[in-house]
């Protein structure tokens, strides 16, 4: 199927890959209240799916991730941002595994998100499309597992907004999967990513493009304020140390500072040469939708304080395992928040293991290619 | 003197306080090769000079500070800085001392700055104001001392910014000088809080009203484009641990989630009402300058990677001593750059000194009243 993109001055046509139309006889109810059906989710698929259809792993993309795990990218046409994990005897290896990655209900890859057509006006759904949580974009993802008649997944896995969307399968659906590995996540988003969250929205929001979010149709792209949203988010993405040894201070011009408006330091021209590849492939509007998705998680306040209450669903099916997996200078998620994590999990006798992985990635750490990363999720997904 | 102000949407006349103008007879050379002569510096004095004219405390204040250190601020209407610090009988005793503090050039609250009138134009300086560095301000601080006739000041102090500035007096002059008390600071902006001021400055040039820095003349200003700059920036002066204390995840509506483009949060709420004062107060021009000669800050590379090669001549200087005051859970300016500034102090054996002090304000810790704080400045200041 091909679908239009709209990112950025972009006015291509991309082959998105498989889409199927969930929810066509029942609704989804989403946790606002509101109702949806008949709406599309763009996926990618690799392997096999055996006989029993015992062998499925779901893998939950990032928040501005997509489904191109293992294979190129049609839009920024590049590998999957996975492949070094995913595929033919590798880490997850698709010749035993039949791994499903879904764009995310809000994202703009083809799933139901804002930029695609409202059947009932004819255009894009821009501001009227609804405000999610992470735990819609499960549900999302459940159908499609139904979609492919998997009683129970052999495993899911995801890192960052990724990781909330294991941990919501492990509340929302505690008998259909076996092994959960969130990964570079938490229990809850922090007030301080939320502050990081809101002045990204706002970068887009100020933005004379914006339109009130209106822009597709009236053939605009808040462009620079987008581009600005992931400047800041980057930041966040890396850690201090890495951006020391990528970057240091070293100088654009060799023989000194312009002592002028132009930028001076290498990592000036890397931020804004991120923020401009992400125009090229993201939706403003979705970068709001899915970011407030996020800012929403709580799994702590979902059970009154008690995080632990959240899994006692998950701790009778006694088949299942969870391993949580974070990053020494991740300060995004740091550490500290997956030992608690891993606290609540102990506290209702799930079998519960905890990684920190030593880094200097940053948050963005899970996406690089790592040998205790790679052997750490072999092991969980071949062990008996 | 009476400045107009040119602070967002305010058009008042505010008393600014004492103004000198220096460089009347010869020329101020800046980092740039520019010169400058016969420019205003604002200030505030506390207390009164004795005789031989050794009891002279110069306070310099940070990023977006002015002179205001311990009495009423004339444009935001609200107490001095430091009021806690800075008084009769207080840490720094004003019956004791004779304190000076002035808004530094590059600034916005009198002092030679962008917003002020080009003599040769008879219009702002706007786009056309030097670049400078955080040397410059420490040399027309130091025409101001001179203008005072004052020899050598008793100390020098400043937290942030305002500590690069104490640094730079240990290098520049270094025997103008008996304590220097540099706070929540650093001996080179790292690469990430030059990320940091990079968004910042992005926020301020991407709005429309900016007008290649000429807004003043436009009879524009580009406000949301500030108060972003602010609203990130604030984000990095607290920590997340502050940040869970002061909201957590607390709402707006205690009944729930809006699930719309409103805010949902109080650290949201916070951030906004961060960014809206600022602009009543802050000059978008000066946030430029001053934030460029912050990142140009780094004492290492000016010694061609030899720190300690930047004190060589305070060393010799044996009446001096210096104290490195950090907070532990600052993490723009974090305790360990501190340690490497003491080593680097303590390598050229200089009298030097490092507190570490526990904290939950962030690097805004330093603005926040503090026992120990107090007592250590205190315990400087009237040490034999």
């Amino acid at each position: 199927m091909k679908v239009k993109s709209r990112f950025g001055h972009l006015n291509q046509e991309f082959e998105i890959g498989d889409i199927v139309y969930v929810a066509q006889n029942s609704k989804l109810k989403l946790s606002s209240g509101l109702e949806i059906e008949n709406f599309p989710i763009a996926y990618q698929a690799y392997g096999n799916l055996n006989a029993d259809k015992s062998n499925a792993i779901l893998i939950c993309h990032a928040l501005t991730g997509d489904q191109y795990v293992a294979s190129a990218n049609p839009v920024i046409q590049k590998d999957g941002w996975w492949d070094f994990m995913v595929g033919k005897g590798k880490a997850i290896d698709t010749d035993k595994f039949f791994v499903i990655c879904s764009n995310v209900i809000g994202g703009c890859m083809g799933s139901f998100g804002p930029k695609e057509i409202n059947p009932q006006t004819n255009e894009p759904f821009g501001s009227s499309f609804p405000f999610l949580t992470i735990h819609d974009m499960v549900r999302a993802q459940n159908l499609l597992i139904e979609h492919f008649g998997i009683k129970k997944l052999h495993a899911v896995i995801g890192g960052s907004t990724g990781g909330m969307q294991v941990l919501a399968w492990g509340v929302l659906y505690p008998n259909k999967v076996k092994i959960l590995i969130p990964m570079s996540t938490s229990y809850r988003h922090s007030p301080q990513n939320i502050a990081f969250h809101e002045v990204g929205r706002q970068a887009i929001i100020n933005d004379p493009n914006w339109c009130e979010g209106n822009y597709l149709m009236q053939q605009k792209f808040p462009k620079s304020g987008l581009a600005l949203a992931r400047m800041t988010a980057h930041i966040t993405y890396l850690s201090e140390s890495s951006l020391q040894k990528k970057f240091g201070r070293d100088l654009n011009n060799k023989s000194g500072f312009s002592f002028s408006a132009e930028r001076d330091f290498e990592v000036e021209n890397y931020l804004h040469y991120q923020g401009n590849r992400f125009v090229e492939r993201f939706d403003p509007n979705s970068y709001l939708i899915i970011t407030r998705a996020v800012d929403y998680f709580d799994l702590e306040s979902d059970f009154n304080g008690n995080l632990s209450g959240a899994f006692i669903e998950l701790s009778k099916n006694k088949s299942s395992k969870i391993c949580i997996i974070s990053f020494s200078d991740d300060w995004l998620f740091p550490p500290s928040e997956s030992k608690k994590l891993t606290h609540a999990l102990s506290a209702c006798n799930i079998n519960v293991s905890s990684v920190v992985i030593e880094s200097n990635g940053g948050h963005d750490s899970f996406l690089l290619k790592n040998d205790i990363l790679e052997k750490t999720i072999n092991g969980l997904l071949i062990e008996k």
